[in-house]
């Protein structure tokens, strides 16, 4: 036995040394770890009275440390906090008013200057830019030079940047915010760190002018702010603001906030963030998003007329229609087939963005060499991005100098394009030559601008960079919608309307449906609808964005998941998947086709050693509790964390140190060693130290105490073999439960009401299984493929993508997800699922 | 003993005779006059078929019959169908789209067309009001005959049908659809007979000019719409539309689709319909009420256009504000005090109608004269209303002669009446001189609309027509923001914009902001706003609107109840309150505090006996299975018809017949009468017949077959003495449990997530007791009475009118509520609420 104690003298910094304690319970559970921090703290406190000094166990106890912080890192990881989800019910809890105001305002407050400060910033950029571009005009080579270099290098940073801070902040954030919603606890996902890395990373990624939007990594960005706001108002106020449950309540809203601050559309903000989130939505927090957004999209545009922007408060995109007779009714068919076909481009949209991240992923040569120079592949893309729009160059053909913002005013704007020309009415943007070129008709400008811009965006938003696709799909609409638009206005140069009066088709008009129904088609929303009226600041083509939308819509779910529910296959978050709609098989499987039979549970007469063998066997993270083994009737569920502290209760300080105190009575000298009890098997070899502290004046020989393995082995057996004392325990006394007949659609429903992780399966009040959600999710897939049902496949085309296992992925937050798995590895290799598996192939094929 | 079974020969109605067998067992339970009216066809036919007569059973069968209607109505009764809450879970089931596209598709069209018909044949009885009153201005008596007959005749001829064809059709309509979505069916509120009596009775309260509404009634024609059509659809194809579960789907649908096409505002009619009718809302249900509300709105406005009253598809009430500049930033804090005045105003609104009610139903003396005469009532209101509007007389100073839309497009008008004068640019609706009078200017005129019209829209409201409240309340906060508008016109005649360019105020936009917040502020909703914008086609004043929208909201709801929330309570019904915001003290009661402890229950091993006792004693939907009365361990729940036909099976037709049959064989004759068992006490004195029906040619033997009362009676109690076999008895394995330290809040959220009606609460698998519906609602209402927190007191409000004892009602719907209660009373008279109650003193006072 290695014996460490005498050493203590000459350490230099108490705190750490009480950590060796029971390093053999550290092995075993993590929990252990923080009670011995605990405790370390106050032995340190006393020896440091009693002037023990100790030099050697330093190296040791940081090693220990290093180990402990570890533990303890296993206890923050997502996976352990999985069982908040079994009492997701609670995070209703608790609201109070004043407080919940005051929180909003300020997060309203707060969004509103990161939304205006940031697209000051991005002016800027883009403006330096432009400056750099227009200054160099004697020279092509130099033109072309400044033209590229500068986004590179802002592209290049923003990837860089992130990288180093956190990875996290990387991508759009409303997937990770609809799974955080959902009830899972993603790591380091609302930190500061990830905050700075967010805002830097965006600012930098749209202020390099490539197709890349604010709107989703503002969701997550405002989601950042309310939890750092929480976690703010916590440390100064206490109180409420430590609620979990009422923090998911404000996630919800601060989601909101991030759309509505964004694009100054409250209420469109917080439809959206409805759809894109949200399941089952209490429809009392709709309040709160509604306030948020409000004060916030409010803040947002008086900080405009504030900085002389504008002069008075009006939306973003402001259109010009004509108020009396926006539109005919013989226009409508062409709304919808503008719909439909934005419904087609939506689809493939998300199928090129999701084909583009496979193709990177199962390129094993191409993703080596990114996983291995990640910012080689941003820069690449930027700079193939970038040549293409160079103005001289091909850019003339797809007015390539405009931002963003230029290109969608342009396009809404409400006179026509082929019939009064381009460059008489651009006067007031000055850009006047962007979409006029001597040789090109606007068709072809405007053609070639879509087709470019489609695979540019699908591209550019693979980058590992903050950024969002919101805007580009929606800008690619407007640009589909001005074709359409112009089309029509050719073929009916005096409209359509029968009567005297002639008014004239506005082709603008097309562009704000277009923009509508491809975001909408790309997110499954139809929330677009709403934002698009808000932002032009204009309702008057309230039908065909309703019809065209709708279709859109219609045909988008019918070939594709949304962007949102790819990226979350694609980064295998941890998520319920909706079930399609007509899938009629659903109703044929059952609880009893799914559920896990082999259910990890104890009894009421259990011993602690079968409570120590299920927490080193299995790793779920509630433990149901039964009568007996025969009768197997279900009397609640303990959680993991209960149990090990049970456990370490049985086995731990307080019972370790009596049993030492009783045995330095009947011994008095360290030298003698007796044998206390008959049993002696041989424990692992570890260490056990003690330090007797009943007086300070005892500590020196206390510590110099010493006991031999094989009586702590012998004292622990005999532990272990008492039977478990359940009541310093708390017990979850009513377990969801089903029944074996329950339907998955069923199933489905109460999991996502509840948000709950498990549910234990009863046959009168028998435990027979227990349904994960793993379980279900794996369900829900698998019967899709199986049948084949074309009604709705968005979970079948993703099916072979999810069972494929490339070797590392390129972007971030996928080896986020892999870490976690990884922490919950070390333990057991996942049987149940690997069995489970088989329990579909049987079932499924 | 009471032999009859010999006059069956001169029976001439065979089919009825049957019913006799087990008098008792009607008497008893009800659902086993059904199984009986089974037994009686066969039992006839196979009489018929033996030719045998009976003439004394004839009346004696009727009484019978009647009495068996009696409780096959109790049947129906809404309570006993409240079972149906406990499974409400399985109401998100099936959902196949091709079928719900049809659905909704026609539901969109035929609703469409029922709005444009109504809005038609309501301006044809204006206009015929008008012209009547036109054509006799000659003579002013006859002018005020004609102006005040015409409404009273109107108003009165409503009521009448309404009373006699459907009382249920009385009222908005929204309360009973929020009660209903909630998952309580009430009883003939969705038939075809309320349809026609809504629809008609709604056309001749609205064409009587009265400050009445159509949007509550819409909702209710829309759903009565939807019911029906799956009726109809269930008939023609079966299948689907049999499903429970979708129908209440396509009942949320139909909300959105009253308000989408009474307004042609799709969105807003969607969030008003969730925000008004939901607690949770699933986001897939979302999508149908866009696409059926859209279609119905796009319908609705296409019929406009076909009938050539528009040109093109084009908001109702279209405006026509500048764009440029639609309001300047510093107007901003008049309309936050526009908005918090609307709040104020709101509430009075709603205290005042509840006000009018209660003290109608308080006067004994008015209460029973109105309940004698019923129309008295609406024809004298109808006769105040229209004598004071009379253009000649008072109505000259308040517009008397507009009707709700011409007041609504003169109030949205963009001019400013105080500087250019109403006369000029009144032309285009040739009502210049209703706002304009020579001696009294456009102030005192607008603040005398105010006045006037809002105690008659409170008091209007309150007939029995089928009539909402949303409209009069828009237009009276249409004309206070106009008053607030033209004040700050007249205060700033040259705009508040600092700057060289002046940008006068613009009024309507004031109005529009007002009608917004006062109708949000009624009946606490934010998506009023998005109404107004669809309304007016203009959404320039987003952000006022928003603001005042949401202070309004935000002063009514710390105020009063919503005014839907208001009419649940006047007309009690079966609704869960919302927890107020902010009720700290709701955390504190937990559901020991207020569940019942004296659970009924049934072990393994009961008798039929106790199962019987259990049926004729307690009155519960659902009986509690335990394992044993010593270990009280829940094994699931049993509904009460299903131990009914457990019992029935038991003493039941099939085991009588045999023990009849062996009987008979014992005996060969029917003078011989043996006793059987052992057990002789007499059972309660009561008609036992039966007729052995093993071959068709003995039925004349078998009929004049007698068994001696006492023998059946000896056979019963020892049939009653055997244990209970549960193998044919479906049982739910997993009722909703809760543990006793459930806190309110939280049993709340998941009553309303799951709509559950009760739920048993266990400790450690123990059935310990139950909470139902009902003392979740006491229990929600008590607390605040008792620490009367001032925060949003909604529901302390209406204590005392909820627990006041009015011998009667006025409005028809409670009636229909205390009739239900009647049905449910005749067994036990409520103990458990009585006792419950006596728990609340305890607890809370």
């Amino acid at each position: 036995p290695h014996l460490c104690a005498a050493q203590w003298h000459l350490e230099p910094q108490p705190p750490q040394t009480a950590v060796f304690l029971c390093l053999s319970y550290t092995q075993m559970y993590g929990r252990y770890t923080q009670e011995l921090g605990v405790y370390a703290k106050e032995e340190a406190a006393r020896l440091r009275d009693g002037g023990v000094r100790d030099g050697g166990g330093l190296r040791r106890s940081t090693s220990v440390r290093s180990r402990a912080a570890d533990l303890l890192e296993y206890e923050k990881d997502p996976c352990a906090k999985c069982q908040l989800c079994a009492s997701r019910c609670q995070k209703f809890l608790i609201s109070r008013v004043g407080e919940d105001w005051i929180f909003l305002i300020l997060l309203g407050l707060l969004m509103a200057l990161v939304s205006w400060v940031m697209d000051y910033a991005i002016a800027f950029c883009q403006e330096a830019q432009k400056w750099m571009y227009a200054g160099l005009d004697s020279n092509l080579l130099l033109q072309y030079i400044a033209w590229v270099t500068y986004p590179v290098v802002l592209i290049t940073f923003s990837a860089g940047f992130t990288q180093i801070l956190s990875p996290q902040a990387v991508g759009s954030g409303i997937p990770e915010m609809k799974t955080i919603l959902r009830g899972v606890v993603l790591k380091e996902y609302l930190t500061f760190k990830t905050f700075v890395a967010k805002v830097i990373g965006l600012t930098c990624a749209l202020g390099s002018g490539m197709p890349l939007g604010k709107e989703g990594p503002f969701v997550h960005v405002a989601s950042l702010c309310a939890a750092l706001l929480s976690k703010f108002m916590a440390a100064l106020f206490g109180g409420i603001f430590m609620n979990e449950l009422r923090n998911t309540e404000m996630l919800s809203a601060a989601c909101a906030v991030g759309v509505g601050c964004c694009f100054a559309a409250p209420i469109g903000g917080v439809l959206f963030s409805i759809e894109v989130t949200s399941t089952f939505f209490a429809v009392r927090n709709y309040w709160r998003g509604f306030f948020a957004a409000t004060f916030s999209a409010f803040i947002f545009r008086v900080l405009a007329v504030w900085n002389k922007e504008e002069e008075t408060i009006t939306a973003l995109f402001k259109t010009r229609f004509r108020l009396d007779f926006p539109f005919d009714l013989q226009e409508l068919p062409a709304f919808a087939i503008l719909g439909i076909a934005c419904g087609f481009g939506g689809a493939l949209f998300v199928y090129l963005n999701r084909l583009i991240v496979e193709c990177m992923r199962k390129q094993k040569t191409i993703n080596k060499f990114l996983l291995r120079k990640r910012l080689v592949f941003p820069a690449l893309v930027t700079l193939l991005i970038s040549t293409l729009t160079f103005p001289p160059g091909f850019g003339q053909f797809m007015a390539g100098q405009l931002t963003q913002h230029e290109s969608l005013v342009a396009l809404f704007d409400n006179r026509t394009w082929c019939r009064q020309g381009v460059a008489e009415e651009f006067d007031y943007i000055s850009h006047h030559h962007a979409w006029k070129h001597p040789q090109v008709n606007v068709f072809i400008t405007l053609i070639l601008f879509i087709i470019m811009k489609f695979w540019m965006s699908a591209v550019a938003t693979t980058m590992p960079v903050p950024c969002g696709a919101f805007m580009p799909v929606f800008l690619i609409g407007a640009a589909f919608g001005r074709l359409v638009g112009e089309i029509m206005a050719t073929m009916f140069p005096d409209g359509i309307h029968a009567d005297g009066s002639v008014y004239p088709i506005v082709p603008g008009g097309y562009a704000v449906v277009g923009a509508a129904a491809l975001s909408g088609a790309v997110t499954h929303t139809v929330s677009t609808a709403v934002i698009v009226f808000e932002l032009t600041g204009q309702i008057s083509h309230i039908l065909p964005v309703m019809i065209a939308v709708i279709l859109a819509n219609a045909v988008a779910q019918s070939l594709q998941p949304s962007l949102y529910d790819s990226i979350i296959r694609i980064k295998k978050l941890p998520y319920l998947p909706e079930l399609g709609m007509g899938h009629h098989e659903k109703y044929n499987i059952r609880v009893e086709d799914i559920m896990v039979r082999d259910v990890r549970f104890i009894t009421l007469n259990s011993s602690y050693r079968d409570l120590q063998e299920m927490l080193l066997t299995g790793q779920l993270k509630t433990l149901a509790l039964v009568e007996s083994r025969e009768s197997m009737i279900l009397l609640g569920s303990i959680e993991r964390l209960q149990l090990q502290s049970l456990l370490s209760l049985q086995l731990g300080r307080q019972r370790r140190l009596e049993y030492l105190r009783q045995l330095a009575q009947d011994n008095g000298t360290q030298d003698h060693l007796p044998s206390l009890t008959t049993d002696s098997t041989p424990s692992s070899p570890c260490t056990h130290t003690h330090s007797n502290t009943s007086t300070n004046t005892n500590a020196r020989q206390a510590v110099r105490f010493l006991v031999s393995t094989q009586q702590i082995a012998e004292w622990e057996e005999q532990q272990l073999d008492e039977p478990v004392d359940f009541k310093n325990c708390k017990i979850d006394p009513a377990p969801f439960q089903l029944v074996e007949q329950t339907s998955l659609h069923k199933t489905h429903t109460i999991f996502s009401l509840l948000g709950l992780d498990h549910a234990y399966v009863t046959s009168m009040g028998r435990l027979v299984g227990v349904v994960s959600l793993k379980e279900l999710r794996k369900a829900i897939e698998g019967s899709v493929t199986v049948t084949g049902v074309k009604v709705r496949p968005p979970l079948a085309s993703f099916r072979d993508c999810g069972n494929s296992t490339s070797v590392s992925e390129v972007t971030e937050l996928h080896k986020l997800c892999i870490r976690h798995r990884g922490l919950s590895l070390p333990r057991e290799p996942n049987p149940p699922d690997a069995r489970l598996f088989c329990q579909y192939n049987i079932f499924f094929f």
